[in-house]
């Protein structure tokens, strides 16, 4: 999937530095002491225009370039580039008071209406061809500006309306339907009409997922979790059909919310030629870094370890929690190297300057509303110098022996309800990043059906759904040497949330060498004793009865109804070796079991035995020292011995 | 109320043994696999058809049987009987496509689409008419196959949709109000309704109790209550006519959800021949068997100890909870026979063959996913050979002492909102019964205008709503010398929810020699100290200001603003006894004053002194001894002594 | 203010006393006996007609006086005066049902029906029109009864439905954003539409604050927040023109309920001649009376001083709680004499006699279900007959030396989404209140633009929106020489919440001799260390970055990353002091503060040293002693020992 960066590495030359810029919200006096305090800052490049639809075009067909043509004139002047927003992320009120049906439904029918953004249905041809015009007038009239480095295509898709219900998306949702099943027998076989009395005739009767009386059809709701990903998709490839004709030199991105379930963005990651992300951890988890740099993980192996564009990170504070901490001093500076690290070749903020009204002035900016003397600026400013001289990371990747699995559609599958117990795909998946990340074990994280033969270990920490392929791929992976490490509830459903029958882990079950007669999930607060090699641990949320087909059983239960049961297995399998683990065991115990798990595989940290909360992270040919506790650590390296103070970074060659 | 069953024991001749059975899902491959698994497992009858409109009617008015007579050739000529079910529960989504005013709505007025199951509104006359037709078609080309054995009405009424707002049923609400009282006056009168300006000045102006500024008016809620259990009885009476004109001797049933205070019972228990039970006690709460027990007394009790059906219960774990525990090795056919001990004349599962697809997939089944060769299977063809000799319980009837009092109406009127304290009719329920269930006194659970003749105590846990033809009924119990004990919050309003004015207790103030000056609600976490008899115990949720008009004090307050006040009274009347109390107590204050209450009264337990966890029932001439505990007890009956094991089930002569 | 009561004093010549008096409710044979009964209790006023709507308009423009011409003959005869209400708080169901459109409906689209109270949208001009209607014909009709002596218009406006969202509403909220603003570019800068894409081209684009994608513009929810209010206004100046018009010199006045943000209670302070006010303490919460003390200052401080109605309490329980807790013998009377010297000069309750039916049957009432043989009914008699000797109290003011400012627009404006951390105005009045009401501080709480030269001392709990008016207006009273006390997130935003910038604390810098550089959050259940003058104390809640300039840190915070730096300053300014803190502190530390503060300005308590609980209250020349324990306590006074019993009172002249 790595394709180059249509020129975009060349063209910033450096780490790329900056922001969100809003001029629009401010008089246009305020818009030179921007550009003074820009330089001052180091910025490189700002996002412009993406809340710009209302002003750009105050009436229907009606346009305003003018005060656009001057904020884009002043950053080319200054030498600052621009990712030039399409300004499509959210329409003017005047389209709803137009076109009431634009407006997206929750399932209930509750009609979200304007008022704060993205207040309009992605599946509305009236939203797209307004859109599409307004794409069209702004790829004609910036295609040549100086200052244009790059298309930013929408604004975080899906973040507050991941769906619509209404009548034009059920619509929509048929068509999709009918190009994917071809005929209304091969859905009703997919979806298992015949249960429920759900049989239907004839395309038309079919509905998108909306309130029922209880639990909707599953493979109804997987589905239209796809066509909901799939249509947001479509609005991208639509705008970029547009730039592409414009410009075809020019790189096109969409920035990504936080890591979350709405889109699937294997398939959206094909359609960029770079990944934009946005991280907002929050300062008050104390373990909000390694979330984040499983995201940076997620995000970076999208296109095969092709570096990435921090779109947006606060420079301080968020506002949209019910307790907003600040990061502290250094925090922020902390977080973004660990990001420069993590792949990104850019570092960038929401936004320039904090708002004065709005529901969004309460969250930080890199000039706050105390203005450039402040403790904000200051380290904005420190860490812009800090970037300038980055050139040489630029456009480098990583070579790790770990991946972790990843499937979005597994996702959305593993958390629909009416299962054995709840389970969160997030949550499974820190259990076991968590104990790698404490380790220092450089991770990617993959499409459980990409090229594995790079990676010495696999983990696959939760894949409910795995479709024939996606096993032989494991398969394979370990009869050719690999080592994989699979955790419970993996295997369990094919691509239409149908059982693969015959004991559960189906067509893993070669591979692991052990299958599963029965789930026993835990109650909640409920807790099992598991030996686990040669440790005794407790496991919550889940056990089961695993049936070893060949596997060692290197881990048992020890208390409850399946005491002396299997728990661990491991199963020696052409040239490598898989593990199955059948419960979730609490920090130690995932921490005991991929100690030993990496180990087996020969896979070696970056850097052995640092102090907890250091990470350390390979890139461009230095390792980054990332300290992310409060105080000061004393690290050996390299046969010395370097002091580190609290969120602070040392770099080393390596 | 007790009529014959209409042959249904002298066709099965034992206890029946089954399950849903629901072909459709599979090739027709597995059907003869079916059949052969059916008959290893003891089955003698199955429950077909339920989901199954879609399939007979795929369009409007055009049937297909085919599939469906082989099904039941298939089961005649292996000689098992069929339950055939209307087909009825779940219309095909054609309905809604058409008429979509057939979908039911909830009170704030969200649709409640198809996509799950139940999608009707019971009021809807077209909803009405397409029932009508397949059930007519149904039962004239059935109606003397050799497999049909019972029609199945519907299934789960009101399981999903408890009531239905939308303006047809607002339509049928006002025509059942015109029908209970005549005139507009006459409901004025009933709904209080010179309060709050809500006089009606016609039919027409009534509602549903809709989503309104604060509590809708009580008896409004009460009404609804009521005319939506009656709503759906009329579907049953519905259907039960054209069954009835087809085959007069067939005996006709449906199905109930887990105890739930949707439809009220009494009611409905009289409109069929034999009453079907479905029962999900959650393995999660060591005390599901309490309620489980409590279930079959009221179950059993319906039709006055005429035996009933086990039409659902789970083989293993069910999958609509958070976390869906196991039923371990044992327990599945400890809770059978103690349904069978309870009374009941079939044990049935939901369900047969383990879907592979759709909502209740991970819902496990007589076959499991992972085939015959299962823990599941080998339990439940187990049980199937031990229920093959059960000729001589079958329509067997018990002959308890005691009995407990439920009403729907005062259930529904009693968890109406603006009460003195929230209330929970199962909890106060439960704390009653648990300590009769531990102390092994049979119970029924009787309607509390019945003919109470037979008992020695009659148990009123909370009775909010007592009619005066009720409390003479109680009256005259203790008038002819019954033992009678009533707690708190009881005798208050009359059949509108009016309440008895001059001194609460209202009708029941003679037979208890006392009444109730003042609530004293307790706040949440609040306990008060109460001497009962001679043991000090602390009441939770409830205090209050009983004045004795020639009862006993024989418990006071003692702590708290009505410390010395009476707490529990004790009046002898006629030639019986009369307790109040006026708290709630804790489990060991329940189980003190509930032991000298029994003893007062006379009234054995079925075995005395056995060990904790461990449940007698007498049925059939046998005493079943049901060890619910997960470790073994030792038991000293008749003179010898047995070890039962955990989840063991030992039976007696006796 | 302040103006005269339009005679009422002299009308009722003494603390009045009575309640709601519903006899629509009962057989008029029953009526008789509700005057014997008043007489015996001491009753001398009475609410009558407020729900009487459905029954005098029966159908649409017909109308029957008769049964409400014999209540107030009946009243008249026996010398008891009635409020007489205007009948309008809750129209008949025939409206509704000609008029659908005059539901009120939710943000979600949610309608609002008929069947409890309060069902009409307050912009419904059709509503409007019956109610205009319905007034005229009773003013006309009673405008010289004998009884009549004050016109009680609507109830608790804004109890159920604080704002409606329909598309009426809609018209009308545009309709007062053009009178507001005169042109939409003016409402575009108030509202900030420049960001999110918000901007309006027409005032037609303009909607309420409907469920949106996400948090909705904040300017136009607390523009819709003051439309909201200023629309029920427009319900009382409505009814007000009629009333006027035909009883040019009767009062008028409006019941309020307890202490809520629905309702700009300054700009209905001065509709009425004299404000009216429900009060509903919580027994169950030990600290009810600490609330209740507060609302009555506020209710007091409406009108400068002058006295108020209490014109709903309870007599024992209410009855819409979860669990309803009993006054307990004396607390009613304790609470009632509370509510006197704080002000009130009349003391009522809902209601007369408790009703037989109906969502509020469970509420207490003067005459209880069990009749005047009760202990309710025994305290109600033995309070009127005190109260008929009260009349030198009545129309006497208090001369407080302190104030808290109280503004709902900051506390709808506070209360917004989308903030550093999730405030509430209330507990952030409490937490300064409550260390005045233990030390007996008598206090005022008026509005930040009113006259404040005549108190020493100035405490702001919370403004977070501070007009530059205000601001100069709290500024000049600490130049005149006042104290001032304001704690954090004050003076943030100005009308249009637009933050103030260059440095938080914005208009209020330079009284307070600081500003705030950056808000740090603590997270929910995390504290942080305060030096609060010379105590050790822990803060919640809040922390922040104070830079005094010019001001002395008088505490500062101990640990956390905040460690050091200021947490209280004190500011002499002009010839005054300012006080700024910067965090919530416990309530030890709180009292710590409040009593320095106190002590700083010279205020004196109404009387030193009392025990704890015990409220001292000057009024009209006497003080009265509350003793809000449940035990009695020894005070000594004036030289002597005086043993109050719990729940007692105790006058002394003063």
């Amino acid at each position: 999937m790595t394709e180059n960066l249509r020129g975009l590495p060349e063209r910033l030359g450096r780490i790329a530095y900056g922001g969100d810029y809003n001029p629009e919200q401010w008089p246009e006096e305020v818009w030179a002491e921007d550009v003074r305090l820009m330089k001052q800052a180091g910025v490189s490049l700002v996002s412009v225009g993406i809340f710009g639809w209302a002003l750009v075009e105050p009436r229907p067909g009606e346009f305003d370039f003018g005060w656009f043509d001057r904020v884009l004139d002043n950053l080319a002047e200054a030498g600052i580039s621009a990712a030039v927003a399409t300004m499509t992320a959210s329409p003017p009120p005047w389209l709803a008071k137009l076109h009431p049906e634009t407006l997206p439904r929750r399932a209930d029918g509750t009609v979200l209406w304007p008022g704060a953004r993205q207040a309009y249905c992605p599946s509305s041809p009236v939203y797209r061809e307004h859109a599409t015009r307004l794409v069209s007038r702004i790829a004609e009239r910036y295609a040549d500006h100086p200052a244009l480095a790059l298309w930013h295509i929408g604004n975080e898709y899906g973040c507050h309306v991941r769906a619509c219900y209404c009548d034009i998306s059920a619509a929509a949702f048929r068509e999709w339907l009918r190009e994917r099943y071809g005929g209304i027998a091969e859905l009703n076989d997919a979806w298992s009409t015949k249960f429920w009395s759900q049989r239907y005739d004839d395309f038309d009767e079919v509905l998108p997922p909306r309130t029922a009386p209880t639990f909707a059809n599953p493979t109804q709701q997987l589905d239209f979790a796809r066509f909901s990903s799939d249509t947001m998709l479509d609005l991208l490839r639509m705008e970029k059909a547009v730039l592409r004709a414009a410009t075809p030199d020019v790189p096109v991105t969409t920035n990504h919310v936080p890591l979350a379930k709405t889109l699937d963005l294997h398939r959206w990651a094909s359609e960029v030629d770079v990944v934009s992300y946005d991280s907002y951890p929050d300062p008050h988890d104390p373990q909000a870094h390694v979330l984040a740099a499983l995201s940076y993980d997620v995000i970076r192996s999208l296109r095969g370890g092709q570096p990435w564009l921090l779109m947006e990170q606060a420079p301080c504070a968020v506002n949209w929690r019910e307790r907003n901490g600040v990061k502290q001093p250094g925090q922020m500076r902390l977080w973004s190297w660990q990001a420069v690290a993590q792949g990104a070749d850019a570092v960038m903020f929401f936004q320039w300057r904090q708002s004065k009204g709005g529901a969004e002035k309460f969250h930080s900016a890199m000039v706050p509303h105390t203005g450039p003397d402040s403790r904000t600026f200051r380290e904005v400013a420190g860490l812009g110098a800090e970037l300038a001289e980055t050139g040489s990371l630029v456009d480098t990747r990583p070579d790790n022996d770990v991946a972790l699995v990843l499937d979005w559609e597994s996702w959305w599958a593993l958390e629909l309800n009416s299962h054995p117990a709840t389970l969160d795909q997030l949550d499974a998946f820190l259990a076991h990043y968590s104990p790698l990340f404490d380790a220092n074990i450089g991770c990617d994280v993959v499409h459980p059906d990409s090229d594995l033969s790079g990676y010495r270990l696999v983990v696959v920490p939760n894949l409910y759904l795995t479709r024939a392929e996606t096993a032989a791929n494991l398969t394979e992976h370990v009869r050719r040497g690999g080592h994989l490490l699979v955790s419970f509830f993996s295997g369990i459903v094919d691509e239409s949330d149908q059982v693969h029958l015959g004991g559960y882990l189906g067509p893993l079950r070669e591979v692991l060498g052990a299958h599963v007669a029965e789930f026993w999930p835990l109650a909640d607060g409920e807790s099992v004793g598991v030996s686990v090699l040669d440790s005794a641990e407790r496991g919550v949320l889940w056990s089961e009865d695993i049936v070893a087909d060949g596997a060692e059983v290197v881990g048992r239960f020890t208390d409850g109804g399946l005491a002396g049961g299997a728990a661990l297995t491991r199963n020696s399998f052409g040239d490598g070796v898989a593990w199955y683990l059948g419960t979730r065991l609490g920090a130690e115990g995932m921490r005991a079991l991929l100690d030993r798990v990496v180990e087996d595989s020969g896979v070696s940290p970056v850097v052995a035995g640092l102090p907890a909360g250091v990470q350390a992270v390979r890139r461009g040919g230095r390792v980054f020292l990332l300290n992310h506790n409060v105080g000061s650590v004393a690290v050996s390296v390299a046969g010395g011995r370097v002091e580190i103070p609290g969120f602070g970074v040392e770099v080393l060659a390596g």
